[in-house]
């Protein structure tokens, strides 16, 4: 039974597939609520009903359970958890990185989690942490990788293990693991111990850390953001290829009495309205939640809706093509998330190559939007339009006598011919009122097309409104102002 | 039965509000969905249990039922809707609107709309549209504030008669139509005509029009933006000042197989995944409704859903004083709204003194953020800062020897004295790592600083990074630049 992933559908770097253990699929991206069978304000047959097509569970917790070990073993967790989708099982690495400590070997949980029915079993990694110096995370990730190469030959090639992905912070290490991972054929990758960076809201760090891994990860192999379960981040990081992700924040949000949203969290005792469309939020009022007896319950079953939905928006996104506005959309919601986004942007250049070619839209959202994967690849196909002699870049829009060759402008990506005014992401793109950043990165374009046709001369006609702006990004070029 | 309307709390120029008449009360925003007696995929009752506290419905089809007619009259539309909360009733102008003619007069409707019960009661007024000449919006108004007028002296001044204000596109005349609809007394007044507007995605010209009926608008009074039912734009009109929506939307859009959410809208049929909380999202699949004999009806209790649930976002917005995070949010959905967005944005300076002074929190959300109220607001403050001879503005945040006062930075604000680290907005202000935007807004508020202070000498230390960016700003300013 390997863990097998098809890929169904790109969008920068994200996926939709299917994710498959022997007769059990599920799509991704995936949410899988997290399960402590002591402590369940939602049942897993009622996440089924609500959407979710796997869970996962901690195994170490049932192999230490007087009350469910011997249940778990004999009728195996699928019949003990009242549900027939995916379950995944953490091995006790979390009760590693909380408690320091854990009283079960690598081989034995692994056993322990194929005789209770796991879907997908996880080796006893060493998480560690993003503050661990160099020497320690090599050491740790020595240990982890050992322990995934111990699973390989004792549970044989095609047993479903998933293969973590540790490093800490460095990207070398991260990577290195991706690619280790890789070549003892794990297809499903969690990526582990980010969950301090997302506590501390260190998304630039995130970002960078998951981006390594990726680079070292096949294309091909699921990756699991492991502890990643506030629906806020989850188009992030679906965009850097992050296909699975784990929910206990839910169940400890509620117990908390904190309320989610795909744009930031709420306490509970704060709230005058329940923003929100789901079933629990329309049928009660804030009050109401307050004083009810089954205040947790409620607020776990809205937080799990919102959660739910948030990956069902992002399967759309990517569906239609737009996962970058989504991420747009859910990144602005916390300056340190926007600085996460800023960083992904940053790497345009290297996620163009993953990147879909033809999209339904490009909707320009501010000056974000002038450094997505789209423009970084017009930049780079610009110079292939072929040129005369005289070449005239009408910023204005008018056909002028006298050139051999007449493009036209469309910020953010810059020059185009007439031919290609209706393909994507020329006729395709939707801009507000021109403003000065995408101007400007429209003149890169133009800037990037001078540098492929030196044989050629350009002329700019411009606007007297983005003389200034023109002439700063392309000094030394002939502009003429409309003078309309 | 008066129409009241008690204010409760302000972020931006949108309220929190009561709106009463007689023993009716509702709190706005408050959207209203519309009730076509004829054909109804949601009753009522459905409304009141997901939260709707008030409806609309035309007058004009109840008039003209041979079904409905006498009913109306002798159970009155609360029994014969079977909804308690407060009922507004349209004229017949938006027959108007769309067949150029309608067979009723204006005491006859109001005469009519106060015997069917009904709480608020519309005139017949003309809708001007947008592409309107000046001659004849001028000529259209006058009919309706001679029907305004007529209004009130036929049913006395108690009567709960709404006030629409029309004018076009014209912004001298929506001024003037709302300035007049205050002197004659009436509190409630219907923006009417900016359908075309919202329509055609012309929401740079939809704030010109409704910031223009505002200004004449007394502050009191509460503000209907008539037409206006996705939710995508609820959050914008809020922060303009409107406190009540009306939705036919939800049905509209779901007769047309047409999903609506708070950032735009999907085709039923182009939708793979429902990307929302909603009971009717969780229970179902997009399969299923596509296939279901309810499809209508389902898709109009989603529509509904997603539609109060907007309204309650913007209320628990205003409560938390974060309505331009809100804003900045869903304007960026659409490019045409980005461009209105932006517009509402230049007039800050006008919107300043409507809006709250101390607030949660000020979360940078991009460029658009360094506009915002809270900035300007900041700038005008900044000149009564007291200051030394010798000034030093610590761009780079070291203190140094030899100055007098020493001012520390914080973009997009600007420079800020020690004592003010705690206050809003520098101390409840988050930013991302530090754009260029949001410096060279800062810069501004060191300009107007040393514009107040013309007996000081200013000095700027500045990181190497942001050199060129201040030295743009501020020229002739001495910068030392930080050699760390």
């Amino acid at each position: 039974m390997p863990i097998t992933f098809e890929i169904v559908e790109k969008d920068i770097a994200g996926r939709i597939g299917q994710l498959k253990v022997g007769s059990r699929t599920a799509r991704t991206p995936l949410l899988l609520p997290v399960i402590n069978p002591h402590l369940q304000p939602v049942s897993p047959a009622e996440m089924k009903a609500m959407g979710a097509e796997g869970i996962i569970t901690n195994a170490y917790i049932f192999s230490r359970s007087s009350e469910f070990r011997d249940q778990a073993l004999s009728s195996g967790l699928h019949d003990l958890l009242g549900f027939d989708g995916l379950i995944m099982t953490d091995s006790g690495s979390f009760q590693l990185s909380v408690y320091g400590d854990v009283t079960i070997g690598n081989l034995e949980t692994l056993q322990f989690q194929q005789d209770i029915g796991s879907d997908i079993l996880v080796p006893l990694d060493i998480p560690t942490p993003p503050d661990a110096g160099r020497d320690r995370a090599i050491e740790e990730l020595a240990v982890t990788m050992a322990r995934l190469r111990e699973a390989r030959e004792e549970l044989g090639p095609n047993a479903p293990v998933a293969a973590p992905i540790q490093g800490g912070i460095f990207e070398d290490l991260r990577e290195r693991a991706g690619r280790e991972a890789g070549l003892l054929g794990f297809s499903f990758c969690p990526i582990g111990a980010v969950v301090p960076l997302m506590e501390s809201y260190r998304y630039a760090d995130l970002v960078r850390v998951v981006l390594a891994a990726k680079r070292g990860i096949p294309p091909s192999s699921c990756v699991h953001l492991f502890g990643a379960g506030h629906p806020s981040m989850f188009a992030l990081a679906v965009a850097m290829g992050c296909d699975v992700f784990d929910s206990a924040a839910y169940a400890l949000y509620a117990k908390d009495r904190r309320y989610l949203t795909s744009s930031g969290s709420f306490r509970l005792d704060e709230l005058a309205e329940l923003p929100c469309a789901c079933q629990v939020c329309r049928r009660h009022t804030a009050d109401e939640i307050r004083a009810s007896p089954e205040t947790t319950r409620l607020l776990a079953l809205h937080n799990l809706n919102v959660s739910l939905a948030e990956i069902s928006r992002i399967r759309q996104a990517i569906t239609d093509g737009v996962l970058w506005e989504l991420v747009d959309e859910r990144c602005r919601s916390h300056p340190q998330l926007l600085t996460g986004y800023r960083n992904l942007l940053s790497h345009s250049h290297e996620l163009e190559s993953a990147d879909r070619s033809i999209k339904r839209r490009f909707f320009y959202r501010g000056t974000e939007s002038c450094w997505r994967t789209e423009v970084f690849r017009y930049w780079q196909q610009i110079g292939r339009i072929a040129t005369g002699r005289e070449v005239l870049v009408a910023i204005d829009g008018i056909k002028r006598e006298g050139f051999d060759t007449t493009l036209f402008f469309k910020p953010p990506f810059g020059p185009y011919p007439q031919e290609l005014r209706e393909t994507f992401p020329i006729g395709q793109s939707e801009i507000p009122d021109w403003d000065e950043d995408m101007v400007a990165a429209g003149c890169r374009g133009i800037l990037n097309l001078i540098e492929q046709h030196q044989n050629s001369r350009f002329t700019i006609s411009c606007p007297a409104r983005w003389l200034d702006c023109v002439q700063r990004e392309l000094p030394g070029t002939e502009v003429q102002v409309d003078r309309v």
